[in-house]
């Protein structure tokens, strides 16, 4: 081994990372801390955009987080691989919707309340069963969370940019977008899943949201997909009973947004699905293997696209 | 028709099954408000409990509940054919423990609390995939929790009486009773769907619950079935670091029970299973045809078991 490979460490947390390399003891590979020797990136795309033209020798840069809009804006270079993490947030995010919504339909938190009062005081519910779930994306985290919630005994309809069903049926229909108004119509439960992209941004705004009824809305995508001024008018219109908010126009969320205090509206810091660094390294190193031996990477991002 | 079958209805929601009844428009029946003219009782048990002798000409009640222990105690009479409902709990059940699980793994009151103080503060979380569920019990609830929870990545554990799988393998392994301990020291999460038999009293005690360790605890079966005082010693050891606690010894809980104030516990009024009227409905037509025509009974409850 004369020439190791060099990859460079830039994540809050960097320490994990440098832990996790090391136990997969990798061929070739030499972590530095000079970044003008670095042909290999390790990175949260927030802190790497700060510091992109550093990295003079860069030929592939691995993201931590699936979201990359931080690296592909057009004055950005280039001229590198640009890979994500993918298809290890499924799960999470089926978690994260079922989870809330059955804390929703059940009133977790009415009986949550009810306990500090020590009041016994059962409450009628509806059960998952026979819902309507709308899911905007037909992508590894929109197949998911279509099969779990169909194991929940949920109808689910998938959002897609073609209207063809996915590869293994795994929702009940498929929807081309041209037709969300009339998906939207059946829907008690809609999930955004979608990646932010010039089609994409603003899609769930006043004409589409109107064709809810009392529904939840869950936003596990990108923030700038919801226009945030139509979910208030949604909200007062009762087209959207609830929304389950994951990600944000701005985050962390300002102080003054008024979001932070309409009981119709829960707020969670972008944790909908973490990528553990565990699952980041597992995919790393499957990269890594690749990349040394001259394959093309695994969940490269196409930069004109922006996933 | 010269002789109708009369049934008498008495039930907290006896309107409902009225409307729900005439709906069904079942041949030869004719709801009757006089005890002494009822061939078949559709009833709540604990209030027919206290009524039972009114009933001289009584062939078959239908318990409006999957518990009937207010009825079998032997100082009863027992010579009536007795059938409740079962069958309709396992998804509603499945939606309480795993909303359960969810909302704690991931720390849906914890955000809640952040929410009314404007803090956006992310935490660590642990998916459910990986963790372990003991389920005691193997039935139709047992066997439907089960079934979901592995599709959420969950490894299931069913705790029965001979330690055979069930038909269709809806565990990942099965136990013997007596092996309770060997599984509960595996457990991440522990339900008990178990009914009230003299078999299952108290069956978790200081001695079962030993083998926990920080363990999520439910019980969706029956109160007995738990013995409180032993879940105190529990949590104060950590072998439980939550417990769901749906049935009860006494209920309603008394307000001066200790559970109500104690942070690790979350107490729910006897709703993670309901049976709606409609479903009930739904069980007593198809039993009502099976009687007429001199077929046995679906759901029959053996008075010597008591279930």
């Amino acid at each position: 081994m004369q020439h190791p490979n060099q990859i460079f460490l830039l994540s809050e947390h960097r320490d994990t990372y440098e832990t996790l390399l090391a136990e997969k003891n990798l061929p070739d590979l030499n972590i530095t801390d000079k970044p003008q020797e670095a042909h290999i990136v390790l990175a949260d795309p927030p802190l790497l955009s700060q510091r992109l033209d550093e990295f003079s020798q860069l030929e592939w840069v691995q993201s931590t987080y699936a979201g990359v809009n931080a690296l592909i804006t057009p004055e950005f270079r280039q001229d590198y691989t640009l890979t994500n993490v993918r298809g290890v947030f499924g799960p999470l995010i089926a978690e994260y919707v079922l989870g809330y919504c059955i804390s929703h339909y059940r009133h977790f938190m009415h009986y949550h309340q009810q306990q500090q009062n020590k009041q016994w005081q059962p409450h009628l519910y509806t059960s998952l069963q026979s819902k309507t779930m709308v899911i905007l994306g037909t992508g590894s985290i929109g197949k998911c969370l279509a099969q779990t919630a169909q194991t929940m005994g949920i109808n689910t309809i998938g959002i897609n940019r073609t209207g063809i069903p996915t590869a293994n049926d795994e929702f009940a229909q498929t929807f081309h977008i041209n037709e969300l108004a009339n998906a939207l119509r059946k829907a008690d439960i809609v999930v955004n899943t979608l990646p932010s992209t010039p089609n994409t941004r603003a899609l769930l705004n006043r004409e589409t949201l109107q064709h809810l009824n009392q529904a939840l809305l869950f936003n596990v995508g990108r923030g700038d997909v919801l226009d945030e001024a139509s979910l208030l008018l949604a909200i007062k219109n009762r087209w959207v009973e609830h929304a389950f908010l994951d990600v944000f126009e701005q985050e962390p969320l300002p102080p003054a947004h008024p979001f932070w205090k309409l009981p119709q509206v829960t707020i969670t810091p972008h944790i909908a699905a973490l990528s553990f660094p565990e699952q980041v390294v597992d995919i790393f190193a499957d990269n890594y293997r690749l990349w040394r031996d001259g394959f093309s990477l695994n969940n490269q991002v196409d930069f004109e696209k922006g996933y």
